[in-house]
């Protein structure tokens, strides 16, 4: 298997070619980092920002931080939250401190979620999640957003250094829990940079660039302050079953989320776009077209680990031998062995929450 | 002397009552009140709003708080804050629980004051400049806005409360640090009912009436919070010495800061617009026109407590009895002593600033 940019394709190619674009964003390449984990290794992640600067304190044991936010609104969670939390996880072993926040200031002003509601659910649920899909709890300082008196003052600080316009030309609206929710978030970003100024990483979905831009705009109009201009990572999306760019809880019956019954999830795939051909006669002569494929695309951004085996499951489809119901099958099987581990683990994660290191603000 | 409105009247009646029906105000009756004070007797308190709910309290005893902010961004501060400070004095003698917050991160968010620095100043001038004024500072509780995370936490509550285009129609403009400011305020003016439901009382002069519309507006969207709607007196501008409508720092020579050099201050008053006819034989003829002399309406709104005493010089004057040249001295006479006072009171009042009362927050 070579190692370039999405090495088995996807239909959506194009799409993500006009994001770089249009964000201006780096094309990633695999070589970067060392060791990338699976989904720099298969193209899902595909662009970054100053990737260059986090690349050279991996290489030269430098201070550096990844830093990402849990939104407690949802009960559930979805797969672009496992790329997050993966990714987060390959810096972490990398080096990288790692600080998790609850947005629950956030979750206030957008949603009108109660502050104590919101740390329910992030304990109950969204931090026992990201344990389960892969964080270290051992080496991760979690915070409330409500009680990082730092991370309001620099929402308050950073005020005036973006304009109305700005806002609305970022973000299309300007609504006034548009606006205190954005600058908290510059808040939160820059946070670990307090106490000492260095590089640090905030992998997202690319949907979330509008902030990692606005925080890059404010670094750079207070230049005295000598923050360090954060670093961003962009996965794809996990494509809709329907084959559209993105899963979305509008359309339930192309969406999974995490966790869902194995039963449901199974049934949903049974009705995914698949790269099959109009009959199987056809299928066995020209082969699948893999690319258009959305159960190979969960199965490669989500579902098998092992790169040979996901090469192999390539090659079978590819060339016919391996059938559209077959490939069904498989991540059926694949998708129940995930959704019980990951209730089991969820389930084991919440146990260590009350050991978890929560910063202590005085 | 009759206690009516305004009873040594001024040109400039006509502004507030442009203002009142403008605004949607109540005009204050000095009635409403048990002893009112020199500010409410004289006409310079001429509106306010819901006050028949903070008369009952007075009245029936029941618990109720008065609250002010120190915007700690100007080195001086003006007559205005003198009406103020008289104010929440009065309030604080007729049992309102009285909170003086300390706008830091408005300052942060408007201006780009350091919090730290915003700190110094209120510690080293107007906490005790209020307390020179008249605040008792055994009975105030102090607050700074940086410390206190529940007013924090109901700007971002109150965030989508209030659409954009209400602060634009409120304030004029909508830029973020005007709305993250204003979001603010609406945590601190409420803050007092966060543990104990009970009317309230902001003294301000008319110029802040936007800021307690928008909190009686978000209140009202909050039924379920049963917050009470903010009462609010409203005391007229002192009038710039040429005339106009209000002091302003932008015409230095019309404007008397507090504390200012007494001479700098006559200086000042010698130039001012007074109610002097054109020659001295007109002015004992036709007596001066009092309603237009900015000079006596320093000594009526500021320096001269003694109300039979004021009445004298107003017949004084009115008779033509008393020229320009007398009441500018005598104001000069008066202001210097008044100045000198302020000055040993302000150096007092810093040695009380270690013993006063402010909330501590964990």
């Amino acid at each position: 298997m070579t190692k370039t940019i999405d090495p088995y394709g996807s239909s959506l190619v194009e799409d993500y070619e006009r994001i770089i674009n249009d964000f201006g964003l780096e094309t990633f390449r695999p070589g970067l980092f060392p060791e990338p984990n699976r989904l720099m290794r298969r193209g899902i992640v595909f662009a970054g920002r100053d990737l260059k600067r986090i690349a050279d304190c991996i290489r030269n044991r430098k201070p550096y931080y990844v830093l990402s936010g849990i939104m407690p609104t949802a009960e559930r969670i979805h797969f672009g939250t496992k790329s997050v939390v993966e990714n987060i996880r390959y810096f972490q072993e990398h080096g990288a401190r790692t600080y998790i926040l609850v947005a629950d200031l956030e979750a206030a002003a957008a949603r009108g979620v109660p502050l104590e509601e919101a740390r329910k659910r992030a304990l109950n649920f969204h931090i026992p999640a990201y344990i389960a899909l892969g964080l270290d709890p051992e080496k991760t300082i979690f915070y409330f957003q409500s009680e990082n008196k730092q991370v309001m003052h620099m929402a308050y600080r950073f005020a005036r250094k973006v304009t109305l316009n700005e806002f609305r030309a970022i973000y299309g609206a300007a609504e006034p829990e548009r606006i205190i929710s954005a600058l908290t978030q510059i808040g939160d970003i820059l946070y670990p940079q307090v106490e000492e100024r260095m590089p640090g990483i905030i992998p997202v979905g690319v949907d979330q660039d509008p902030h990692i831009r606005l925080t890059r705009d404010v670094v750079q109009r207070m230049k005295k302050e000598r923050f360090f201009l954060p670093s961003a990572l962009y996965h794809k999306y996990m494509p809709s079953l329907d084959g559209s760019l993105k899963m979305s809880k509008s359309k339930p019956e192309s969406c999974i989320e995490l966790p869902e019954d194995p039963k449901s999830v199974c049934r949903k795939i049974k009705k995914a776009v698949t790269g099959g051909r109009p009959t199987l006669e056809e299928h066995r002569r020209l082969g699948a077209e893999v690319e258009k494929c959305m159960v190979f695309e969960l199965l490669k951004q989500h579902l098998v680990e092992d790169d040979k085996e996901l090469e192999k499951i390539y090659e079978e489809y590819k060339s016919g031998r391996m059938t559209s119901g077959e490939i069904k099958e498989l991540a059926c099987k694949y998708a129940t062995e995930f959704m019980e581990n990951l209730d089991r683990k969820i389930s084991q994660a919440r146990k260590l929450v009350p050991k978890l290191n929560f910063v202590s603000f005085s």
